[in-house]
C-alpha cells in the first residue's frame, strides 16, 4: 500500500459509533429481548436490509417516504433500505406464508434507517426489537404484544449490568384506538373528509410535543374545518384522570356503532393493568396518541420514562390489520410493537449511573519464552469460565500492568522463564496491591477463583 | 387504506429471508461468538452500516470496489454500504483513538453488502462476525485472534442446538503469510513487476477454485512473464506435506531477507498446533493462500470444513500493517479474522440433521371469560422459566391444539370457566396423548415442570 497523506477519518453526519461500554450494554438489551421473547413462543426471524422501493414506499405515509434511502443498485433495480420491521414483515408473510405456522408470533431485531434531521438521541441508523402477531384480530394478541415487550423493559431496567436507579424505572403506558379516536374526529369535526383524516392524524400526533395551540391552528389549515371545532376535539382529548380518558363519557359520545371497540379497548386496558400490577408501570388510556405511521388501525401505544419529560418514547406500537393485504389476498390482521433498543439506550444513559467493577484476569510475559506457557494457561482458565486476557504487546512489565490497570482487571499473572521452568505462577490482586509469587499451576483455578468471578464477564 | 390488487411480495434477487429455525440457530453462533470473544478479553464495538464512500474505496482492491452498494444520500454526499467490517474499523479506531485502550481488541458482529453474482450459498447480504487486535505486531496478537476464531467454532460445532455430526466437525486451518508469498513471487517470477502484484494475488486467490493450469494462464496474462515462471512459482506450492509447506526448504529458498518472518510463521503454526492439539482441527502451513482483499500484509489464514471440498471457507482473515495508516498518522498495525456466520450456517445446514423435539407448554382457551386467568397462568410459568405460549386466536379447542401441535409443544393447559371458578387446570402431554383434569393451581409448576424442561427454550 502507498503511504499517501491520512485521509480525516469521519463517520456520516447523524450516524454513531459504538464504543465498547455502551456497545457492551445494547448487546444485553438485545439479548434479554430475545430471552423473553423466546419464552413466551415468539419466533425469531430475519429480513434483507434492502427491498424493493415499492414495497416500502407508500406504507409509512408522506413524512416516512421522504426519509427513506433509496437509489439504484448494480441492476437497475430501484432498491430502498428499510425504515422499519414492520412493512418488510408483511412482505415476509405474504411470501412465506406456507412456511409458517399462523397466527405467526414473531420477534425480530435489527437496524433501519431514516435520513430524518440527527438530533440529541436520534441517529439515522438505529435498531429496533419488534414482536408481532399476524393472522388474527384479538385482544389476547393484542395483550400478549404488549405484554412481552414491557416485560422486556422492566427486566432490563433492573438487570445489574445496567444499573438503572429503582425509582428511575417508572414508565407510563399510553395507549390510544385509531377507530376510536377516527370517531372523535368525525363526532367533533365533521367538518373533516375522510380524506384529510391521515392528515389529521399527523398533526395529532405532534400533541405532546407542540401543544394543543399549535396543533388546533395545524388542524383547521390542513382539514379547512373551523377552529372551533378543533378545539373542541382536543377539549375532550385534554381532559384525563389518572387512568386516562373517561370510557364510559365516550362511549356515550360515540353511540352504538363504537360499542364493540370500546369494550374491548377498555378490556385491553384492564388485563394489561392485572399484568403489570406489582410493577411500576402505569396503563393510561390516552386516546391522544396518534403515531405518525399510516398503517396502524387498532390499538396504538407509546411507552415513556416518567422522569424523562420530553425524551419522547422508547417503545411503541399498534394494531395494523390491513397491512399484509397489500402483499396477499389472504386477511391477515396484525398487532406488533418495538422497543427503540438506540432511543432506550440513551434514556439509560441519562438515568443510570453505572459504576466500574474490576473483573477478569490478565496474563502478563516477563520473557518471550513463557509464550506457549502463557496460552497454555489462558486456556485454562478460559475453560474455567473466567474473563482471561493475554499480553499482546509485551515488552517492558510496568507497561502491562497499566495496560492491565486501564482495562480494569482484577488480577495479573505474571509468566517467565522461571514460571515456565518450575510449572508455577505469579498472581497479583490489582485492588490490593498485594503480590505472590511461585504458586503451584495446579492451583491455579482456585487461587484465581478466590479474586476474580466466573462467569459472564 | 384503499383496497387494491395486492402487489407481488418478492425480496430483492440475492437476499434471503431467514425462517425461525435458520434463525433461531444463527443468533445462537453470534450468542457463542460474544459469549467467547468477551470472555477472551475482546471488546465489542459497533460502527454504521453507511460510510462515506471514500472511506471504504480502494481498500479492498479493484473486484471489491466495483461490488460495492454506493449512492448519493440525501445531502448529495456519496455513502455506501459497508462490504466488511474491517475497513470501517480501521476509520473507528483513528477516529476514536484517544477513547480506546491501544492494543485495542475488538469483536463486532454485523451485516455487510456486496454486489456480487448471487451463488447457492452466498448471498448480497451477509453477516460476519470479526475480532482484530490493533496497536501491535507480534505473535502473541496472531495467534489470539486465530485461536479465538477457532475456538467459537469448535464450540458451537458441538452446540447440542446445533446438532453436527462428531465426523463432520474436522476443519482444516490453512495459514499462508502474503510477504512470504511475495518473496516466492520474486524468487519464481523475476519477471513480475511489484506493481503487478496484487494481479497476481487475485489470480493466485483462485488456486483452489479453478486449479493450477488456469491460474498460471492468468499468471502469465496479467503479469506477462513466461509461462515458465509461473509454473515453477505454482509447482513449489503444490508440494505440501500433511502440515504444509516445508518451511526449511522455504529459509532457503528465500535466503537471510526473509529469516525473521519463516521463523515467526513457524512458530505461530507451533503454538496454533498446541492450541488444538487435541481437537478435530488440523493446522497447515499453506503459502498458496493468497486472500483477495488488498489491504493483508502478514499471516492470511481461511478455514475449511475437511468434508465440504469445493465449498469454500467459513473463516478467515490475516494481518494488515498499514489499513489504519489510510486515517491515522500513527502506526497502527493490525490482524483480524472473522467467521462468516451466514457461510457457516450454510454449511451446517449440509452437515446437521437437527431433530425436533417437543418442548414448552401452550395453553388453550375453552372459554372468552379464562382469559384473564390464562394470562394469569402463563405469567407464572414464564416466571418459574418455562417456554410457555397462550392461544391468540381461540374458538375452537380442536384447532388450538391442532396449532400447538404444528409449534411441536410438549404440553397443552386448557382453561375454561369452570377451571376459572375452581382454580385448577387441564394438562395434557402431548407426547404421550394423556390428558389429567381439575389439577390445582397451587401445583402448576410442579406438574408442568415434570413434562417439559426449563431453561433455555
Amino acid at each position: 500500500m502507498t503511504q499517501k497523506r491520512p485521509q480525516t477519518p469521519q463517520k456520516l453526519k447523524g450516524f454513531r459509533d459504538y464504543l465498547p461500554e455502551v456497545a457492551r450494554t445494547r448487546r444485553r438489551l438485545i439479548e434479554r429481548f430475545h430471552h423473553h421473547a423466546e419464552q413466551a413462543g415468539f419466533l425469531t426471524i430475519d429480513t434483507p436490509s434492502l427491498e424493493y422501493a415499492e414495497t416500502l414506499l407508500g406504507q409509512g405515509g408522506e413524512e416516512t417516504d421522504k426519509e427513506v434511502y433509496q437509489f439504484m443498485d448494480h441492476g437497475e433495480r430501484r432498491v430502498a433500505l428499510r425504515f422499519d420491521l414492520t412493512v418488510p414483515f408483511a412482505r415476509f408473510v405474504a411470501e412465506n406464508l406456507n412456511d409458517i405456522p399462523v397466527p405467526f408470533k414473531k420477534a425480530q431485531v435489527g437496524e433501519v434507517w431514516r435520513g430524518e434531521k440527527p438530533q440529541k438521541g436520534r441517529y439515522r441508523q438505529f435498531c429496533q426489537a419488534d414482536v408481532d402477531i399476524v393472522g388474527v384480530d384479538g385482544i389476547e394478541a393484542d395483550v400478549e404484544v404488549v405484554g412481552l415487550l414491557l416485560t422486556v423493559l422492566m427486566d432490563v431496567l433492573s438487570d445489574v449490568d445496567v444499573a438503572v436507579p429503582e425509582k428511575a424505572r417508572a414508565v407510563r403506558l399510553c395507549m390510544g384506538h385509531r377507530q376510536l379516536l377516527s370517531g372523535l374526529l368525525r363526532t367533533f369535526m365533521p367538518g373533516l373528509t375522510p380524506e384529510l383524516e391521515p392528515k389529521a392524524l399527523i398533526a395529532l400526533d405532534k400533541l405532546a410535543k407542540i401543544g394543543n395551540e399549535k396543533v388546533a391552528t395545524m388542524l383547521a389549515e390542513i382539514s379547512g374545518v373551523a377552529r372551533e371545532e378543533a378545539d373542541k376535539l382536543l377539549g375532550f382529548l385534554s381532559q384525563m384522570g389518572p387512568e386516562g380518558h373517561d370510557l364510559t363519557a365516550l362511549e356515550s359520545i360515540l353511540g352504538a356503532d363504537y360499542a364493540a371497540d370500546v369494550t374491548r379497548y377498555r378490556e385491553t386496558l384492564a388485563l394489561l393493568r392485572e399484568w403489570f400490577q406489582h410493577s411500576p408501570i402505569r396503563v393510561i388510556g390516552d386516546l391522544s396518541i396518534a403515531r405518525g405511521l399510516g398503517y396502524y388501525t387498532g390499538i396504538v401505544f407509546e411507552v415513556f420514562f416518567e422522569t424523562l419529560e420530553g425524551f419522547g418514547s422508547i417503545c411503541s406500537g399498534g394494531r395494523y390489520n390491513d397491512l399484509v393485504s397489500r402483499f396477499s389476498s389472504q386477511h391477515l390482521p396484525g398487532v406488533g410493537g418495538s422497543i427503540g433498543i438506540d432511543r432506550l439506550l440513551a434514556a439509560m444513559e441519562q438515568l443510570s449511573a453505572p459504576t466500574v467493577k474490576r473483573r477478569g484476569v490478565f496474563i502478563a510475559l516477563a520473557t518471550d519464552d513463557a509464550r506457549g506457557y502463557a496460552f497454555d494457561l489462558v486456556r485454562r482458565l478460559r475453560a474455567a469460565g473466567f474473563l482471561a486476557d493475554i499480553a499482546v504487546k509485551t515488552g517492558k512489565l510496568g507497561n502491562q500492568f497499566k495496560f492491565a490497570d486501564r482495562r480494569v482487571y482484577k488480577a495479573v499473572i505474571t509468566l517467565g522463564s522461571d514460571e515456565v521452568k518450575t510449572k508455577t505462577f505469579a498472581l497479583k490482586d490489582m485492588e490490593a496491591g498485594t503480590e505472590e509469587r511461585s504458586i503451584a499451576l495446579t492451583e491455579l483455578v482456585d487461587r484465581v477463583g478466590a479474586l476474580v468471578q466466573r462467569g459472564r464477564p
